[in-house]
């Protein structure tokens, strides 16, 4: 008999669908797995145009073996949403791991779950991290006890076959890969701005720039609620 | 102005969410993508325990660009279903692209779409390609004319990176990879069956071969409809 496993992925509005949907693929094929995809509110969630129906409600579910929280640029308003926040850290005080994906480190770090700890993020919103004493770490996957977190988007494809081969072995998460046919072959090696040609990276960035103070005050707003006052007058330094 | 780029999902039953869900988290950030996720009754369609909602029904969508139908294990049912394959016929006449990812291009093929023209499939279903006369190609990403055909399910995002290149031009695809921070690191080698560890090949190849022969025949029934009367005493060669 194998021994449940249950994962949570915790949603919000403006979450960013793949940043979920590849973990999910992934850890839902572990053996014993029982997946929850929840909300503060349950029901329905928009994300990047894809519905998602029939969301349980978060404060239903008693507690969890895998918690994970994706990311988004919905994470500017969920870094300030109490409630959700209240629900992420009830369920992350028992779960075995506390896992994000992308920018879902951020909103760990505005639950104080992150704090003194090292951890992944989307390489445009890494450095908000230190805001909540967490440490920045630019490798793709990122362990620091239970905490597993993963780089931007597609990251969470890898940050769920190094947790699946944690949890089940080795020759279980290489038997999920194989089933996925997880052998990747970008067209391009532009995924990280240190490979990406400085114009496609600065295409990307003017994007990204466009809404970064409101992201940032944010981040700061979340920071300081956790009584972390250095953070304050650190506004976009370069 | 951009010229309007209309991108349709063609969802069936038992879907892979992630056959769609990582080309659409891409082809969705193209200028001027118009995305439809549809099936044939609309609604909501249960995909790995997620659940799609406000789905368009496919005779709603008068046309489109891009036609993508993913893969999974409802295909079997997908590629005998007439009434989608006729939707799928009629909107693959019009588009620019026909496309797939994983065993959706079987369900292209029972459409009768891909007679003669090089296709790619998930790795172990690859070979009932034959059956409908077209011709299957281990690569992860084949282009042959206006069809474009993923392998499996994680090959969808490098599919997709691949068309909006050809769509908009290399840099805009280079962005959408940085964007969606695109560098696969994989913990493991085993995401094609020549990759893998014999002892993981043989542990999915078990999996596969509980119902193998029902989606064998499946397939032979489909081309048999076709007239592809050759298709027909080819059960499980080894």
């Amino acid at each position: 008999m194998t021994d449940p496993i249950r994962i949570v992925f915790a949603l919000f509005p403006g979450v960013t669908h793949l940043d979920f949907t590849g973990p999910h693929q992934i850890l839902a094929r572990l053996p014993g797995a029982i997946v929850d995809v929840a909300s503060l509110a349950g029901g329905e969630i928009e994300a990047d145009g894809l519905i998602f129906a029939h969301l349980k409600r978060l404060d239903q579910i008693e507690a969890c073996d895998i918690l994970c929280v994706p990311g988004g640029f919905g994470t500017t308003q969920a870094m300030g949403d109490e409630a959700f926040l209240g629900e992420v850290k009830r369920l992350a005080w028992s779960a075995r791991y506390v896992t994000s994906v992308c920018t879902g480190s951020l909103v760990l770090a505005a639950a104080g779950l992150l704090e003194g700890k090292r951890a992944a993020c989307h390489w445009a919103w890494r450095d908000q991290l230190a805001l909540f004493g967490a440490v920045p770490d630019e490798a793709r996957v990122v362990r620091d006890g239970r905490f597993v977190t993963g780089g931007g988007v597609t990251a969470g494809v890898d940050f769920a076959l190094t947790l699946a081969a944690e949890i089940a072995g080795s020759a279980v998460a290489q038997a999920i890969q194989l089933a996925v046919e997880y052998a990747p072959d970008p067209p391009f090696q532009s995924g990280r701005p240190e490979l990406a040609p400085p114009e496609v990276l600065a295409r990307v960035r003017r994007i990204y720039d466009n809404g970064m103070d409101e992201r940032r005050s944010a981040a700061v707003r979340a920071a300081a609620k956790l009584g972390r006052s250095e953070a304050t007058p650190v506004l976009n330094p370069v």
